[in-house]
């Protein structure tokens, strides 16, 4: 038995490490490790520069939970009850005074543009630094009504390991989120090694002037850029150039990107994360109002996608132990 | 005599390689070589995290030249010409009919507003695809009137090897231009080893839709942004989200951003390319209807920018021999 061991060790040893210990073995991450084999293999037909190596990912539902709303909501909410001192009149003013009657339902009646007109009244004013540093204490700080973990600890562990795997692979890791693209580059560095330059997502307008003599860079109050649907391609082309070879999502507002990425020539993968596992997470798809999949579940087999199962792919979520 | 020259051989090849050859070492060339020293060297006061080396440069007058003006110019007059046959209306419309009597005065006349309008009025409908072509064809066949030179073979030696330098130290270098993003985007990998997505310019907005089938993004006539003066900063914070510690311009579009990236904390750079050199490249600033320089000859100084004499700062101005 003994010597079993240290011969399957020795084995082990000689075979590279596993680049995906939390997936199960099943086709999703066969076909993973299949597609980046042959865009990194010299002289394989379907070989990849290194420079081409785009890979992007969505950020809600598909690095880090979404329910039961997109925790930048809960923050937004946080901070309209930290600044009701100083407006009296969003006591009498929806979406805001259902926010301070904790009547999560009816501030979210408004839909996207509730969201948007309370985003803008929240971070408008404020210079970047002061951005980042109010949702870093936020972040350090507030916890989720469910698991009551921190936000930024949320983050699913199979994709750490895949962010990690393609990077080691020489593809450049982005995220693509409809969320905002300053409140995500607060923490992408730390949380998934995305350094803010690789971050892309919605944002409102900023403008350039002195403070007190300082220069700074300041938000406005007027929306810039709404980077969903077909949004996301859009927002690639502006912000990265070129196409991705690799697409990673989870609702129907990633289907366009995914789309567009596997429309390209040569060797493509698209992927979808479908959150089926009500006991470790969330369980929900085609009629969610956070994170919808619907289109994505029909179309996406016979476009070729990878719909990877949370509760028969992953072996398990979070980084801690929380949910095993 | 012999003996002295093998001696110094031996004595250089124990040096390090000097990484700015077409520099004269000089103050400008002395101070590069001190800032990269002290925000590289682990333990120093001034030591920067790799992560945070972020060095932006314009490119007209900064990396390649613009006179008599910016090539984007010459590429929409000539792509005017070609489509001319299409826009019948264009003979007797501003400032196409003056572009169509070769009166580039006049097509100027309008000034900015007038070369967006011709900008949005070639680049618009052209998917990316097409519009990389158009100009990647343009690139390889059009030559510079003075010069007879490759519009892209006119860059700046020295700014090239400041380039790899700072990228060997650490640096990751991007373009943050007043011209077009895709425009600059065509050629930047190539000449300057600086991929797409860490290009920033000037854009109309883009859609995406499909086109027989194919899922496409295309240029619309509508403006995006403009990357120039207070544009240069909020571009910056849209696109890398991060304050840069380098930044290197040639003209009063570049102050905000040199401005900006001066202001923080810690060691800093700020650089302006002064065009003084008539004989070998062209000599402008205050009064120059491009790439007018005046301001920041004025206040660069005092703020403790380095003011680059290209005259007697710079052995070389291109890579070829023709300037020599």
């Amino acid at each position: 038995m003994k010597l079993t061991l240290i011969l399957s060790g020795l084995l082990l040893a000689t075979l590279p490490a596993d680049p995906l210990p939390s997936w199960n073995g099943n086709p999703a991450k066969k076909a993973i490790i299949e597609f980046v084999g042959k865009v990194t293999t010299p002289g394989s037909p379907d070989y990849v520069d290194p420079a081409a190596r785009i890979a992007t990912f969505d950020n809600d539902g598909c690095l880090w939970s979404e329910q039961p709303m997109y925790f930048q909501a809960f923050y937004i909410f946080d901070r309209i009850k930290e600044l009701a001192p100083d407006h009296p009149e969003w006591k009498d003013k929806e979406p805001f005074a259902s926010v301070l009657k904790d009547d999560i339902k009816g501030a979210l009646a408004g839909g996207e543009k509730a969201l948007l007109e309370m985003a803008m009244a929240t971070h408008a004013g404020l210079t970047d630094e002061e951005f980042r540093k109010a949702v870093r204490d936020w972040l350090d700080t507030a916890r989720h009504p469910k698991t009551g973990m921190a936000y930024d600890k949320m983050l699913y562990q199979p994709m750490l390991e895949l962010l990690a795997y393609l990077r080691a692979e020489g593809f450049k890791t982005f995220i693509v989120s409809g969320g905002g693209i300053d409140f995500v580059r607060v923490f992408a560095e730390e949380a998934y090694g995305i350094p803010p330059e690789q971050v892309i997502g919605s944002s409102i307008k900023a403008g350039y002037e002195l403070r007190d003599g300082k220069p700074v860079v300041v938000k406005l109050p007027e929306l810039n850029f709404i980077d969903d649907k077909a949004g996301k391609p859009v927002g690639i082309h502006q912000h990265i150039g070129r196409r991705p070879i690799f697409a990673a999502g989870n609702s129907d507002g990633d289907f366009q990107m995914l789309e567009w990425t596997t429309a390209g020539e040569g060797a493509r993968f698209g992927l979808l994360v479908h959150h089926d596992d009500a006991e470790r997470e969330f369980a929900y798809d085609r009629e969610s109002h956070v994170g919808k999949l619907d289109r994505g579940l029909d179309e996406g087999p016979r476009r070729g996608w990878t719909i990877v199962s949370m509760k028969d792919d992953w072996a398990r979520i979070y980084p801690q132990a929380d949910d095993n």
